[in-house]
């Protein structure tokens, strides 16, 4: 999409000045500090023709990166300076928190102007975040056709195939010719920017199959459209989840699909850079709620930081009271033999390491379907194996460090009885509890982690302390 | 790609058995049973025309996913029952072991026969695991240029673009016209499956440029093709890692960029699809690792898996027996203050969790390069503020549970304290460490997580031990 937009917007590309576009990244892939500089100062001038001449040029995530590395009043300044030679879309390819503070500082007629001459799904995602006030402000600017696309896309629920899908393509009936279509391409002004599929419908819009240009291509010019469609398998229906088209996507190897209403009317359609978007995200979903964070962002402020993070921080205190209760039963034990004290912790955090292995295997596995119904019997007794052997080994090794350490190779026995439990254990609760949260319907990234530690805590200390404390007969 | 490959293989797709089709999958996305034992009988009964029917119609990916949920043995059968109609591309979709079983299952020439069906990326994907002697005596027994296509992909490195690319592709010179270029289209039989963009080359297969088909389709005939191309800005160099070219995609949006050798000769077309397999494949990389696990699979056997693990376990016992020696120093202490025990792990359990907090946003942003050194600074000093809050926070709720629990104020102030300097250092470890090792060159998803834990558990037992034998003159 892009490549031919870049075009559009730089029909004489002299070498030079792509020369010097490909160098404003350095050998570490971040914006060169010389470059930074000198848009810093020609801000601070306001030098308006010296932004336009290195600016104007940058494609959308090089504008986008730009925008990120600069300070906020010089974003803010950047974006007044250069008016309406401002690419609007490297709004989309910035965090939302600075996307955010460079829109509020607009006034909605100015975004208005913006929002009209981009993509339909760029235009969406950029009022997406906006108060509703704003939203209707901007609309009610637009002329009748695009305010109609937009409060379509808008009316959607977030995340969806409506959300991102664009409102712009080429839709043809099956009776043409392929001659017929490829005149109406030539002559018609209001194509889309850029499309790799051509849509055919009926006379109520309703969707009946599709073509790849390729396909057009190839074909001579009186063959019927109907005779070189396919059937449009995938169609996406506009209230499907932006994952869930995603996997259609990925299953399906699409570059862009069809989305249609609940009455299989064509709305719209889904590309794959937008799908690449998602997938992305969805990735870094998974890997940042297994850390247990939330949807954090690198721009976000202290405070929000902070409260974004304490809710698992507060279910680990519960957890971590409930190990030490435990403990606590044998407090008594520990007085006489603080050997146990000082070992305890080698117990718990092997199994805590031993069981986030599972669990992260367990929780992608279920991410990208490939742990079911079929498998999961042999991957339960896949992981107790190698839980038993792994603890087997890790036992032995921890036995006799512990044996000579405190010269008692009694200990060292008690020691490497608990491991091989917990590491058990360890194995057990790592694939078990992503899987029955899976099958409760919650997500398993987000509450696995703690209570699989909570597991490999409390069995660890209470393993290890008493088992202790009946051999050694210290209660 | 596939939807021009499924509708050439189904010219006359009857509605019945679409239907049919879709029906594969259940409500939880995994396959059937039923379509799981039907097609275990015809297996079982070498019931050919059954299968055919049955499978002849799947999607690649759909194939793939069937093969995953049938036995080991019902796998072989099914691919020699189905001899030519089996879809090799479907090879493609599965598990590494998966692939190597049952390509191993087959004699060389057979392998040779249906690699010849493949387009050279999914040729290479299938031949690239083989041992060389096998690849040369599959290769051997190709014609001529296919031979040397393969050979060309094979003998770059893997994970490069060149091992990834696909090696047919339309290019054309610059003085033909649009119409010179439909003619040729309609009229050439060797085109690729599908395709998006043309290129255009000169006589010495140099790249000059591209053009997107949408632009061919709206351009008058007349027009040379030169007057349309666009510069091929982001070409990708053949030995290119397939993760850097998979950024440049993402950067760009593109949907297939051409490669180049190191004279910027063409020698294929590396397309989306492939890289959405890169970037779910990197992004995958990234989660495991960061829980210890390193390139595993599914299907890997125990002994596999056992000994994958082993190595991080073991990095673990070290750090795990320096913070039980950290503990020892201060036997002691817990011999007079049993409260400590049972306290400890609860310091080094908070300080674990917001470390992992923090790293994980810290190698997130690393891997997107969202981190970079203009907010370095910026983002040390926030987590080092977030570290500060949350501490305070947590360090206030925490001595005061312990004071009740232990009716000991003084030692409710001590772990209070305790906690604060422990949250302090998890945030600065959880950062400074990713970026250490980033700037060291080591990937910081692989070895973050191992010392962050040891920051914290040393910094937790220590602060905490220490300010209690200071305070309580216990030593």
């Amino acid at each position: 999409m892009s490549e031919n937009m870049s075009e559009k917007q730089r029909p004489e590309t002299d070498p030079e000045a792509v020369e010097e576009h490909r160098d404003i990244y350095g050998e570490d892939g971040a914006i060169r500090a010389s470059f930074l500089s000198h848009i810093g100062a020609a801000i601070a001038d306001r030098d308006v023709l010296a932004l336009r001449a290195d600016v104007a040029d940058l494609h959308q995530s090089e504008l986008g990166d730009l925008l990120e590395a600069l300070l906020p009043e010089q974003r803010q300044a950047l974006v007044s300076l250069m008016g309406s030679d401002f690419d609007f879309t490297a709004l989309t390819e910035v965090d939302d928190t600075i996307r955010a503070q460079i829109v509020e500082s607009m006034p909605n007629d100015q975004i208005a102007q913006a929002v009209q001459e981009l993509d339909s799904d760029d235009a969406v995602y950029i009022l997406e975040d906006l108060p509703i006030e704003d939203q209707d402000e901007i609309l009610a600017q637009l002329p009748f056709t695009e305010r109609v696309r937009l409060r379509r896309s808008l009316d959607y629920p977030e995340e969806t195939a409506g959300r991102r899908m664009q409102t712009e393509f080429v839709a043809v009936p099956p009776f043409w010719t392929v001659g017929q279509t490829i005149d109406y391409m030539r002559d018609e002004n209001e194509l889309p920017e850029s499309f790799s599929q051509i849509f055919v419908i009926d006379p109520t819009f309703r969707l009946v199959g599709a073509v790849n240009l390729d396909r057009i291509l190839r074909t001579k010019r009186p063959v019927k459209i109907e005779e070189v469609m396919h059937e449009t398998r995938h169609a996406i229906p506009a209230t499907m989840d932006q994952e869930e088209a995603a996997q259609v996507f990925e299953q399906y190897d699409l570059l862009s699909a069809a989305v249609v209403d609940e009455s299989e009317r064509l709305v719209g359609v889904l590309t794959i850079d937008d799908v690449v978007d998602v997938i992305q995200q969805e990735a870094e979903e998974d890997l940042l709620r297994m850390g247990g964070v939330g949807d954090e962002e690198l721009s976000d402020r202290v405070l929000t930081t902070s409260r974004l993070r304490i809710p698992w921080l507060f279910v680990n205190l519960g957890t971590a009271f409930l190990s030490a209760s435990v403990i606590s039963l044998f407090d008594g034990t520990i007085e006489h033999m603080v050997a146990l004290a000082v070992l305890m912790p080698i117990v718990a955090s092997m199994g805590g390491n031993a069981a986030t292995q599972t669990m992260t295997v367990t929780v992608r596995a279920l991410a990208t379907r490939d742990l079911d119904i079929y498998n999961a019997g042999r991957i339960i007794r896949r992981e107790a194996s190698v839980g038993f052997i792994n603890g087997f080994i890790f036992a032995v090794l921890i036995g006799i460090i512990a044996g000579f350490w405190f010269s008692d190779f009694q200990l060292g026995g008690i020691i490497a009885a608990a491991m091989i439990i917990n590491m058990m254990a360890a194995a057990l609760a790592g694939i078990l509890i992503p899987l029955c949260l899976d099958k409760a319907g919650a997500d398993p990234a987000i509450a696995s982690a703690v209570f699989v530690t909570m597991v490999t805590d409390v069995v660890g200390f209470f393993a290890f302390l008493s088992l202790a404390a009946w051999w050694f007969n210290l209660w």
